[in-house]
């Protein structure tokens, strides 16, 4: 079962609802039927109970990316070329999507220019308004960044028509009006690649604003950023002192995380706001995962760079959000454009122990 | 000048940076230069100074409808169809905009069924990252929703093409794939009308997820929500009984801004989540404007109660948001999409002295 499942059980008294952000749910609850509505269900904020905690041992391995090689040697046993290989992977995709709010599993695969193949699937965030929500298109492109950017996307398959907001995102890649793509639940009439330019035609994109210089998504980002001084450490919520257990392992980290953040802030695309930040996660093995804030022409559809670093804690194999326990935020302390709160709301939501630093640079 | 203005002023301390809410701009910074950089705005929270309370008196009256008769009228003055007028009247729209962050002042007209104009423009929010901005189209709508919902949008004209975003929001609308678009900077090979099923085909929508009986935006909603006995009261940011200097007034106009709030949450649209809310805000002087949340099948351009509500106070006439001392939102308890946190914190930006209170309904 590929959904994350938020269920209220009929023994369980109503303040045991179950935390909708521990993943995958507990083995008993695959038993459980799954209801089309959703009330009833919460968010609290309690720590997850200990069943969440055996993740990766109870799980097959899930994949997010193919490798070129792998990926011919695929092909080539159905007789297919790579780019019609895809649309067969996007089921695979779908499984790697966390949707308790929808329960409308979104998945999609895209091969680039290097022949590797990413997976991306969306990620829903409850007890947050739905404009947290990550789209399997995002999350494919943050995948992408996370294995070093870099290539062109070549191909495109996904499980749904993509929505406005992703063919909007999507427009932050150079070159992407040639991306071909294929929706794979339509009907078959006309099952060929069509460009992306076909489905976003006149867009408003990185150009109406940029020079065609300014570097976009996926291309070599070096913004001159360093450090303050007088960065403060805050505590995730409203207990600034509280220990949440991994203070020994946070404090042996404690550089990597600050110079991984420092290193996503520089690597991050905002050439419309001017505001870069950045966000490294550890989590409860002292393992470390930065992501890097992806800005829109459109604003709307923007990546923030929480939201970057969760899908390199998932493509990593990270597991459950519960593991994570330190998160550093990197931004600049006087702008328009400030990630702190937003960053501290989610954190709050996902992994209520997380402790919760911000440094500001310059 | 229609840009909200956010500059530092030479002769200023650095902590004297101008509080970018303050809106209009205080009349001396229409002769500093605009500057492309944004950096050293800043955010702070501390009251607006007295400077900003003359709004209404010393600007002139800015407009977000035209009545059926007159917007005949004015065609026929001119020669033209009102369709043909409707690329005239956009530079009166852009001047609606407040764009603090971008400068990129976005202006759309709307032409509905039942003859009347209404106007839109793109509101940026300091402080926040960007996926808080409403974009000139999704004002638009709130706009017509201000104003009794209900007729079709017939024609749009709007200053730049339309981002993926909002080309999706559109999608909220019944039968919009028929509404007839014109963009007004683009060249003029090919000026005319086009529907909006040739800027966003093939696209994910309401249909993709509802019944053809599910009422949609601008179409009448009836949740049936009382409110709970245990509501609780909380003051914005971290000073709950710090009276704001209106608790008299506030206390004269509660039931009202509760029956509101209660109002705009039975007219929310949120088929998708299954988690309806309103917001109710008041003035200084006592007016209250109200905002239901509408939903997007595609989750991330849903406008959020407090956006809604935002919306109606300035068509309404409203002015500066700190004028805003009063909120009110109402929405289920246990629910997997809350408003709750992200409005508390989008109101201590804009108006740090209003006081916010949760009240939940089943």
């Amino acid at each position: 079962m590929s959904h994350l499942v938020v269920q209220y059980k009929s023994s369980m008294h109503m303040n045991e609802f179950i935390n909708p952000y521990i993943y995958p749910p507990p083995s008993y609850l695959s038993f459980l039927p799954l209801h089309s509505s959703i009330h009833g269900a919460t968010t609290n904020h309690r720590p997850p109970p200990p069943y969440a905690t055996g993740f990766r041992m109870n799980q097959p391995a899930r994949r997010y990316i193919i490798t070129a090689s792998e990926a011919e040697s695929m092909a080539r046993s159905k007789g297919l070329t790579v780019p019609q290989l895809l649309p067969s992977l996007v089921k695979s995709a779908q499984d790697l999507a966390r949707t308790p709010i929808s329960k409308f599993n979104v998945g999609v695969v895209g091969l680039s220019s290097d022949g590797r193949i990413f997976f991306g699937g969306n990620i829903e965030f409850p007890g947050l308004p739905l404009h947290h929500s990550i789209h399997a298109e995002q999350f494919l492109i943050t995948n992408l960044a996370a294995h070093g950017g870099g290539p062109k996307l070549l191909n495109i398959a996904v499980s749904a028509a993509p929505c406005g907001h992703c063919r909007q995102f999507l427009q932050e890649l150079r070159g992407v009006s040639k991306t071909q793509i294929i929706v794979t639940d339509q009907p078959l009439e006309n099952p060929d690649y069509k460009p992306i330019s076909s489905i976003l035609p006149n867009p408003f994109g990185p150009f109406d604003l940029l020079d065609q210089e300014t570097p976009l998504i996926l291309e070599k980002h070096s913004n001159k950023l360093s450090l303050k001084d007088d960065s403060s450490i805050t505590q995730n919520g409203n207990t600034p002192n509280l220990s949440n257990g991994y203070h020994e392992l946070i404090n042996k980290n404690e550089e990597t995380l600050i110079t991984e953040a420092l290193e996503a802030a520089r690597g991050s695309h905002a050439p419309y706001s001017g505001c870069p930040s950045g966000v490294a996660l550890m989590d409860c093995e002292g393992k470390v995962y930065k992501g890097s804030y992806m800005e829109s022409a459109a604003y709307n559809p923007s990546m923030m760079p929480v939201q970057a670093a969760l899908v390199a804690y998932m493509v990593a194999g990270g597991g459950g959000y519960e593991r994570i326990v330190a998160a550093v935020l990197v931004e600049k302390e006087e702008v328009l454009v400030k990630q702190e709160d937003t960053a501290r709301l989610m954190l709050k939501y996902i992994s209520p122990k997380c402790e919760f630093r911000v440094l500001h640079c310059i």
